[in-house]
């Protein structure tokens, strides 16, 4: 299925983005326009207040989506140059293809969509699905097929989350559901589709160094001080976003540490393993989304992140391995380990919360406006009083299910598309190699055990 | 020109930046306080509210400043540290003295200087030139002759933005004109009177590596992901400043994507280019400053970037070298391609944007009080409705040709200055080498093609 | 007193941090809750405004503590990994444990602890003294040395702590006297008492390499941008955190310019060491942090910075090597340059400051409720006021010798605890050595001139 390097086809990544950027002027040019500057004072003074209580959240979700995302995939030493660029091409074409979709889906009222810091940030949240499913083929994928299924995951996205938010009124202010559960089964479906029942030949290029590894453990590190601004932005201002504030904050803190014990115990020799650290750290941030704003006592929140913790390293340790064996089934981030895992146990978190708390469980105050315009929770708020705890639980449950269903169906469907001998998957021997798509320098200065293999990349260059 | 390393002036910096942090503790001991405490408790809400709206995006602009621009400089393999350092002291340095002269000339009542946060940061904008214009010649240029050439620039600097912005009351509330514009020509002028006619040689050390090429990436990301900040924070609170927000985002975005398209089409294998890439995604930034806060369409912005980014990176494949060629211009980072030809696009728009929005295009409200007091822009606003749609379209052509003369002029007579023998530049064996000014280990782990140049910077090192 | 590798008990890091786990979930189920949701809307919005204030420095710090200071520790370079994640490790147990502490001391009402972000705020700073002390004993240490360091060192802090602000009514809005005096030299006294009268032999993997000192020096920068808000996060809203903004930008921008000079005179061939840049240019932060928010004028400021720089600079080159050789006394990161020296030189800032302004000093509107509720300041401006400048001055004198005392007493007690064998000394062959404590992989591609230690390192390694 491998095209052979010297007909890779190198015009097809400008030609697809330069349609998809021509076709996108065209669209902003007939219907997306500004609101009318407010002629009030006090409008102004309403618009101004609005952007400063969502403008810092929202340069805490690109500083992790951009930065820390990309510095925690720039974990394969060779290939560090091409995770930070593709996951900041991707983030910038999802983000678009995105804020096009919801735009006529939600957005399009007489013939016109009226563009606001809120509908960027919806449309980056379903962006993050994109990024997050790329860890599961990194590093085995040519751009164009990362394209592709950028194109294919966001409409399947945003139909999982209309279903599962509109529909079946799910809390999940966080996105656990809706954004890691979702993204993390359609990248899976994609490995399986793409790489079939042909086992991935270990390469050497796949180990980290030490100093790849500290630039990933950095990223963790932003993505670990930032994840509070992910989680409680879209709540409701007041005491549900401080509690989601501090919920993913003692959820993160259990995180990390019970991560560290869990590593040093499952490993023999005590030695904790940095993939480990990188993603268990995380795992709390996760779980906790879909609870956060939940009226649970913090000791909940706590308890989650440790379990959390303690899930992904355990599906690191075990869980991974077995499915690459059984079901040949291929996770180049441990992607299951840290959004699939922790995001099906906070969905059994939040129905445990729903029935265990009787009263008022989302804290939001109905008189209070939403601070972004049109929350849809305010919808679900509704829904909920009216079909009782009972019906609410059932409802997360029904959610968590339409967003593995959707996400495995639409995933397999995307990994056979990317099949397509036109898009270009690059050779075994060209994987996880920055060589193959950047002009930059020979790493001659780091001659590895894999010269051989080196090697043969050169030479395969100058074909190309 | 170059001095003999044997009789390098070792005294010039520490004496030179003594001296001015002497005088500079005189002048704030005579002339600078702080405002009385307010009595009352609504000015004290006031004060708290000022600092709340406009520190954290001064903390994005530091952010951006120290650690983005410092990264993206850190390109040249060993000269990192020297990036990184020369950049944090002329940010400090130039900002102290910059101070010291709008303090002089705008704020000088009954024998005092007022010192706030919003004149801290009009400090921190002029200081952005030196930051810019510090591109051109990085790697070759003494610590001395980096901070004379800021000791020039800055009332270069203050002298065009007043003209720029006070008589000729050109719209530029992102700096593109005044910031960009004038710090790339500026540099552009001291580069060729630096170097005259003689062609840089070729050094080995200027050759990225590929960490090197991933640190000044992560720059590049850092820069991208708070750049709205840097045009949004002196915008009129309300409508504007989201609008501001918007287009930067939208612009940048655009640049993002369409930088890869150009920079993929462009090489002859189809590769991107990393310095295209560090740029190019840039650009947009640069370009939509200028008309960020006018009541153009959505479409505009991305249109802007989209364009920028194409300039930036044909640039960067066909003018640079010409310059060179033609002109024995050099160029080492490009700002020609990141500030100069964006910012004249970003010029052209604005007029294009003026004649074009017939009714209020800069979304001020009048009635509402600037967020950081006397802002320059009030005072403009007044101007353009008594001069008219066409007047303004003329002006801010007439201030772009104002940015081009002053700063060409100024930066021709500065880099004049900077061949003075007793500032030091050093020899070019030992351009681009962080040892020449820092203790630093032996690179030996990295040993290089350049392995003779090095020994004998060593052995001239010794002779130091 | 250091274990051979073989009987390293690798268990006990995982047993210790498990079971202080377990305590914490069991102590949060009992006692800990969080606030009712308010009723009224009015309430609603008071939470709301407070959130939106602190959060964004609270953010800022989050970003200091673990990025920051994490990389600024990271200049060891085998050590890198280990720098990072015990930072990050001890940042976390410190700040559960410090909740923990806290509440019971001083939120303890009717058998319930309400958590908000304003408590997790001050518990992190509580945590910030143990990141500082980590410095003295960097590399020789054990993981469970550090948590036994850390379990003794927060409840000693609270003790001084409270002593210091509660009964004295010292004024260190900063966290100068508070946080890093007494962090200081509670890192010197089990640095002391650790290694008593041996000197540290010289390790070859103690010498930073280029990319190490660069990592270091990102830090650095991330920690001066964000500074600010970690000295004014708790200051009155209004003038007060104003004036502690710009007085921190105005001493850490002098520091800056200072440590250049200071660490190019100091240096015989006038070469600027990477050490001096990483400190110095953060000792004005330090040093301003006590006199932040009092009435001084910008000079005293500036003035402060400089010689925070110089008196840090100064340290490194005379003062640690003195102290070495004289009193065998082992300062890893020069943490009594960068927190000792400037600390003293801040308290003595402060007795000046208080006598000569007669005036209000600290700025507070005593009719402004504090803006994230019960600051301790509120208390000491009432027994300020009934006690007269002479008083106060005096009291901050005390407080710093009970800063001085009580950190050497407990630093030196908890020092002689480390030297229990069950925690586990690293042998000094594996010192400064990520690899044992990570699964990381061998660092073949920069083979040093260290390779017989590495050998048997790696030897060593087998048997463990």
């Amino acid at each position: 299925m491998a095209v052979p390097p010297s007909t890779y086809p190198r015009r097809l990544l400008p030609l697809f983005l330069g349609l998809f950027q021509g076709a996108l002027l065209l669209f902003f040019a007939l219907f997306v326009t500004y609101d009318e500057p407010s002629a009030q004072a006090e409008d102004t003074n309403l618009v101004a207040n609005q952007v400063y209580r969502t403008f810092p959240f929202f340069q805490d979700i690109q500083v992790m989506l951009v930065v820390g995302l990309g510095l925690l995939l720039a974990f394969l030493p060779r290939y560090g140059f091409s995770a930070l660029t593709h996951n900041f091409l991707l983030l910038n074409f999802s983000m678009q293809w995105a804020l096009v979709l919801q735009g006529l889906l939600h957005h399009f009222h007489h013939g016109q969509i009226h563009l606001d810091l809120h509908k960027l940030l919806i449309s980056e949240f379903a962006a993050v699905t994109v990024l997050i499913s790329v860890g599961a083929i990194l590093g085995r994928a040519s751009p164009c097929q990362l394209l592709v299924m950028a194109t294919c995951e966001i409409p399947a996205y945003l139909a999982s989350e209309w279903v599962i938010v509109t529909c079946l009124g799910v809390l999940d202010v966080g996105g656990t559901i809706t954004i890691h559960v979702f993204s993390c089964y359609f990248g899976l479906g994609v490995s399986k589709a793409l790489f079939r029942a042909t086992q991935q030949p270990p390469n050497p290029k796949e180990t980290p160094t030490t100093s790849s590894d500290l630039m990933s453990l950095v990223g963790t590190l932003i993505l670990w001080v930032f994840w509070p601004s992910f989680v409680a932005v879209l709540c409701q201002p007041g005491d549900a976003q401080h509690r989601a504030i501090l919920n993913t904050l003692l959820a993160m803190s259990a995180s990390a540490i019970t991560t560290v014990v869990a590593s040093s115990l499952l490993e023999r020799d005590g030695k904790l393993s940095p993939g480990h650290l990188q993603n268990g750290s995380l795992a709390g941030g996760v779980a906790i989304g879909v609870v956060a704003d939940m009226a649970m006592p913090p000791v909940a929140a706590l308890a989650l992140g440790s379990l959390s913790a303690v899930v992904c390293v355990l599906g690191f340790r075990f869980l991974t391995p077995l499915l690459g064996r059984k079901l040949t089934l291929h996770d180049q981030c441990g992607i299951h380990n840290l959004h699939g895992l922790p995001g099906i146990l906070g969905a059994a978190a939040s129905v445990l919360t729903i029935l265990l708390t009787s009263k008022d469980t989302s804290g939001s105050q109905p008189s209070q406006p939403s601070p972004v315009g049109g929350n849809a929770s305010e919808v679900v708020q509704g829904q909920w009083w009216g079909r009782g705890v009972g019906g609410q639980a059932l409802c997360q449950a029904a959610g968590l299910a339409v967003a593995l269903g959707t996400s495995l169906l639409a995933g397999l469907l995307t990994g056979a598309a990317l099949r397509l001998p036109c898009l270009a998957r690059p050779p075994e021997r060209l994987c996880f190699d920055d060589s193959l798509y950047f002009r930059i320098q020979d790493q001659a200065e780091s001659p590895g055990p894999d010269s051989s293999a080196e090697e043969g990349a050169l030479a395969l260059k100058e074909q190309l």
